[in-house]
């Protein structure tokens, strides 16, 4: 994708000012708010389940990640996602920490049945975790496995899932289950900071108001990779957070 | 207000090193805390029922804030809030996505009816919930009469909750239902940034500590209007969150 | 500890890449997650007791921190801590405002008594409500008399309760009951942002999973000492915090 359809993409997202309702983990509600905002979007966070509802029926794509979850929060996302799908609300969903604790990869994949989310943002761990399938992703593999690991990943989970699936690594990928896409290039110091892979969900979400699914995602990811680039000569971790927020900012500003 | 009454102003606040308690959102709970110690005052976000009333009792003024409302939090705010008028500690409400939801909305009312605050910040949006009336804030209506609503909506909100009411906008207004105040400037780069609402409640709130309600919420107001400007030629809203409290800091070291 | 042997004691760190449990609070999430990664480890906030054992299971280190406590999180917090006792994984507490309510107060000492935490990072106040001493700290005492007060009660702290007892303050103390060691230097700034104590309790838990408690956390408060020296001529609070991270990246490659 050039740089000219990118920003006009992110003049159209920041025209139509979305409202995406975020059900997010308390590490990165702030910075994804944040980049809610610099994409030209209005962010509400909003987790108790007697508000669940109504607030997803005002907004115009409903996020939810799985960061640091609790059965409270589950049910609050389980009642905004069934709302979505009542209204045709696009649902992205996050599921962080899939494979660390039977307690995330069932609450997951139990979000995945009821909510039918029309996006799953999650690195090569986290899908495969969804997937159920026993994975050595470090170690022995070089980075182009990874990348195969990836493609094969995403295929299997848009499949399954009847859903888009984007997995974020040195190299994103994005399937419906038939094409798939990648995205290349992007910072190296995205591995360094907290939530970049949160900040990915939360771009994707952005676009998924006003944009298909498939497209959505790649532009949402996209965005991420352009903006690092332009943010990446940042003196450490803490100078690219800031810097890679002013990015994404100017990038729909650009010349 | 001139830079030397504001500078003196701070500086007493700081003197006094009040401790603010804030029940807050998770959004900004960060942000906040780093704004009172910038302030030259002492944060504790505290929100357990368990201990509610006992923060409070050592604290100099309460903060309240809806961003990301529970029925466990908004129990501990009640406990808190009438501990704090127990002891005539200043208490300061700001009503989050008062209209957004009517959980939200109905929380906010109760809380003013129990707990009495001494001022309420909000936003044109939120006061007009608080109100009950339907406004159509944004579109046809123009900046000027944006203004012209939040001065009519700060009065209105002051004489019917009988506090003072800190609406803040393009200008901020300030009003205790006889006597009103505006206070401009400020930069365009506090829209962009997450909290910049939030950050005006608190502070109000470290003024609160030690100067009456209309006087703290002018203040409060001011601090932030002159140290966006400070911060405003900003290269992004990431650069800006940092240098915005970087001016905070020097706002009551300036010569 | 010289330049060369920090560096060294850095590198092993994030050699292992160990994985830190921590069960925080909501006001530092972020920034000690963001700490983890600079440091070269990989953190994991979770703090659902139907995920706690598991994750603490997987991890290397724990980090037990009550500066927002509930009691729903200080049960997640004691199994995840009897787990660790089981599997011999290093838990560290941060008794975040201790002294401040009974209920804080009695969930240290509880979580002392039942997990053992192999360290309590802790600043003074902290340390004399944990020994339930009523002292002073502040006023006529100066900062030598505060000195000697840490000495004081980190060894008493360390005997009571057979762990490390690290207090920090302008010159931080590290006791185990019979040695004392003492990092001085540091920067003014430390004192004006959020959470610079629950990054020295991060910073001391990510060595844990590769050092001796003792050694972990001089090392660990050695690191935030030198790293905010190198931040130290930032020009206010926020700039100081975006380099602080980036002096913590850098202190492992320096030359």
């Amino acid at each position: 994708m050039d740089a000219l359809e990118l920003k006009e993409a992110m003049g159209r997202l920041a025209g139509a000012r979305p409202l995406v309702h975020h059900i997010t983990n308390l590490v990165v509600a702030h910075g994804t708010a944040d980049l809610t905002l610099a994409m030209g979007g209005s962010p509400i966070m909003a987790h108790a389940q007697e508000e669940a509802e109504e607030i997803t029926s005002r907004a115009n794509a409903l996020l939810l990640n799985l960061g640091t979850p609790s059965n409270d929060q589950l049910k609050a996302m389980e009642l905004s996602g069934l709302k979505a799908q009542e209204l045709g609300t696009p649902v992205i969903l996050d599921p962080v920490g899939a494979g660390a604790s039977a307690f995330r990869t069932k609450a997951a994949l139990r979000l995945i049945q009821t909510v039918k989310p029309s996006v799953i943002r999650s690195n090569l761990g986290e899908a495969f975790a969804l997937l159920q399938e026993e994975v050595q992703v470090k170690g022995v593999e070089s980075l182009l496995d990874d990348q195969d690991l990836a493609l094969r990943a995403s295929k299997s989970l848009a499949v399954r899932f009847g859903c888009i699936s984007a997995i974020t690594g040195e190299v994103d990928v994005v399937s419906d289950g038939l094409t798939q896409d990648r995205i290349a290039g992007g910072s190296l110091w995205l591995k360094h900071i907290t939530g970049s892979g949160c900040m990915a969900t939360t771009s994707i979400a952005c676009f998924l108001a006003v944009e298909p699914p498939f497209r959505a995602s790649v532009l949402g990811l996209t965005v991420m990779k352009r903006a690092s680039e332009l943010a990446g000569n940042a003196k450490g971790p803490g100078s690219f957070k800031a810097a890679l927020l002013d990015a994404i900012h100017h990038l729909r500003k650009m010349p």
